[in-house]
């Protein structure tokens, strides 16, 4: 590559000739890392045309350079960065100019400090993968979404891909969630009642800005996804973390100050608990009661290969105060981003005036390939695919499990992709995902998920939505031998 | 398409036979416009195992539905919707349930209600359009975009494809934008000293949740892009709107409570004044003098036909107390949604974690293709383009404007892709550009980017980034016929 001319500025502060000061911004360039060897400079003619100098004091500041090996010349081809020039050091010794700013004061708000577990990004790389929501190359259909996408790039997709949407989205893509992914749930829905969101992490954000404010009360399952906890912490509103049994979250449990209920009934995040038909029914009189509203998670309903899903809360709602919150990143691939809020007219249109503040739309060439996804049929394909995949897996794990003593705590009623585990009294899950990772074994400690002072450290979740299902047996089995059960 | 089977539920409160809920069922399908003519539903034998019930019962809701004419039979190939089936109303008139959500009370905070100028979506439909940041077709390398999205769908990059990135983003995108974009600006950072966003608007309402609370002033130019007002309003602090004159935002008028500066010198947004390099070092001093940060959107730096741009006020920044915002949506294309933001690394690591909860990243995607289209060069390629083109059609307007007597407000000093305009005393360019539409003509009028009460209604914007040059001057003409000069 060759180094652009518009890299290159006078500074009219500095004190020297304008060749040192040529000569100057090339080494600091080189040193810098930014000009790298073997790379070619602007022609003397250019660059002395660009920066408004003679020609002359360009070439002048070239020739120093070349006795002093920061430079070659090939002959007539030009100036190139030696291959004898200093090295540069690594980025981080670099730096332009003193930082005198004191942070501590002018940033605002901070929103560092979540209590974050971080996944290796290089997990697939480990031989046992017990971990969730990253995307099973095996699994994901990505020869034809390959061909959905390269047809929302065509032509006739021009504006799809590159239109300014304002506040709006893809029709084709809401039109096909409101005819043919929300009746699967039992849920009728208008367009209007449809927001399309960047992952179902934002679907979530939204609701949360929109409904909680330092006033209101938050009740939430404990222990529940810490993205979502995260969330509600920086909403500042008053939380009312709830203990989740085998059943999920227990309506009678609700304090009666609530504003909103955060529930996951499909499969609970991250116990997978499955909320039964008669406990979704207590949990929305008891919202009506309160009159509160209710915030379904519905994530993992498509991995139900045990039996037919239940239907969502939403389809139970008379009232209209549930709001829905569905995903297409977990079913597709998480890096895809893409989410979406059913819920009332009133609460969408303010939801969708936040969105338009904080990014405007999702990509629209992501919401594209997606509707064309989906409406050939591949998605209900995948689906099936990964219902076939997961129970096999599922029942290699409940094998192993059981023939190496571990102890399930909870696995969903439908289906789903992992289980929640408990470890023998006083063991620390953090101190044995470490030690398993060296045996090649990636497992997710489950205090993370909690709420409070003292977080049991003795829960652990596996996941087998990414580790094939003949290597479930051997991991377990290093599970085991680590926990000396 | 096929009914799926999956969009079927027993409804254990129904009063009445099973045969009749299942007749209930598939015909609320059809009026309510989910099941369409001529789509088949499941088989008798797949839709009783479904839901628990007899074949036969299933069959006799459908031969029930035959009857009725809802349904035909293909005889072996099945039950399809019939042709002759009622009619479903618009999608406005379904309510599954009614609504008893008192929404007044049950919104937390509301995020409607800013004055934002609704673009029509069918602009390329208008023979006249001089409006802002949408793609002309015939500008855009969608033949190299298109072949970079591909490389990018390819199995080399599946995981940059597919991967959870958590909170960090592509690092070949981040590497690109430090290396060869930001030293065009005269801008050295580090990669972890840049994140990046869902479009320039995100970066922008990331750096005003870090910095800005309830108690903090934030300065700000008057007019302004009125996305960045709405931005700062939600954020509930403190605006000091500071009229802009001919050489944009004056350094002497920001208040002494400042503590962030919002600032876009290459072309300020709407007026197109370009700041002078004096003024730059001036606002650079006043901001140290009142320690206060500046954010500097550095929009449609590329689009410099008439000159090279002004080096970054971030360039000059000793400090560390610039933020700079960039955009790739507006010089690619504004569906792309892709930004960044560079600041000390304390700034991006709060930035960074309210990105994460509020959207994780950017879409895998997304980011890959964009950093293969810049390495590849045919950003710089199209930038290249975009000038001659930006250039041509800015003397075809000067030219028009200047014959038919029309009054430019505004120009960019280096280019840009629009004029400032102002209309004679008293008129309403709301209404000037209702009447032009009927004429095909598109113009912006000017009052949403004010501040105050008594907002200006006489000027507006005239873009020439996606007319084409042999349309301006009849345009222009139509305008004039309007205006009556």
């Amino acid at each position: 590559m060759s180094i652009s001319v518009d890299t290159f500025f006078l500074n009219p502060q500095f004190q020297g000739t304008l060749q040192s000061q040529i000569q100057q911004m090339i080494a600091e360039g080189i040193l810098s890392g930014r000009f790298r060897q073997g790379e070619k400079l602007p022609s003397s003619r250019k660059l002395a045309s660009h920066l408004g100098v003679s020609r002359i004091t360009v070439t002048l500041a070239y020739t120093e350079l070349l006795a002093n090996d920061y430079l070659t010349s090939r002959g007539r081809s030009g100036y190139f960065v030696s291959e004898n020039a200093p090295e540069p050091p690594p980025f981080t010794n670099i730096r332009q100019s003193g930082d005198t700013v004191d942070w501590s004061r002018a940033i605002g708000r901070k929103y560092t400090g979540g209590d974050t577990p971080r996944k290796p990004l290089d997990w697939s790389s480990y031989r046992y993968p017990f971990i969730y929501g990253q995307t099973d190359s095996g699994l994901f259909d990505h020869a034809n979404w390959r061909l959905c996408a390269i047809q929302a790039l065509g032509q006739k997709d021009f504006s799809a891909l590159t239109t300014d949407y304002c506040d709006l989205e893809d029709e084709r893509l809401v039109e096909f969630i409101v005819r043919h992914t929300l009746p699967r749930r039992g849920i009728v829905a208008r367009p209007d009642e449809v927001l399309i969101t960047v992952g179902a992490q934002n679907a979530l954000w939204l609701t949360a800005q929109v409904l909680l404010t330092q006033r209101r009360t938050a009740a939430i399952e404990d222990p529940c996804y810490h993205a979502l906890r995260d969330i509600l912490t920086q909403s500042r509103c008053h939380l009312a973390p709830l203990p989740v049994d085998r059943d999920g979250l227990p309506p009678e449990a609700i304090p009666p100050e609530t504003d909103v209920i955060f529930t996951t009934p499909s499969h609970q995040c991250p116990t997978t608990a499955t909320m039964p038909m008669g406990r979704r029914e207590a949990l929305l009189k008891r919202a009506r009661e309160l009159d509160a509203l209710i915030v379904e998670d519905d994530y993992e309903f498509e991995m139900s290969f045990l039996n037919a899903p239940s239907p969502a809360l939403k389809s139970l709602d008379k009232d209209g105060r549930v709001i829905y919150v569905g995903s297409f990143s977990k079913s597709i691939f998480p890096g895809l981003r893409l989410g979406y809020l059913v819920g009332a007219e009133s609460f969408i249109r303010e939801a969708r005036a936040l969105r338009a503040s904080v990014l405007r739309h999702p990509p629209g060439h992501t919401m594209r390939t997606a509707a064309y996804f989906l409406s050939l049929g591949h998605y209900d394909a995948s689906i099936r695919r990964l219902r076939i995949a997961l129970k096999e897996r599922s029942e290699a794990m409940h094998e192993a499990i059981q023939e190496h003593g571990l102890n399930i705590w909870g696995q969903g009623a439908h289906g789903g992709s992992s289980f929640w585990m408990r470890a023998p009294n006083g063991t620390d899950t953090n101190k044995l995902a470490e030690k398993l990772k060296q045996d090649g074994v990636l497992i997710e400690p489950g205090k993370p998920y909690f709420f409070g002072q003292n977080r049991p450290r003795e829960f652990y979740r596996l996941a087998y939505s990414s580790i094939p299902a003949d290597r479930i047996s051997k991991g377990i089995q290093l599970i085991a031998n680590v926990l000396n059960v």
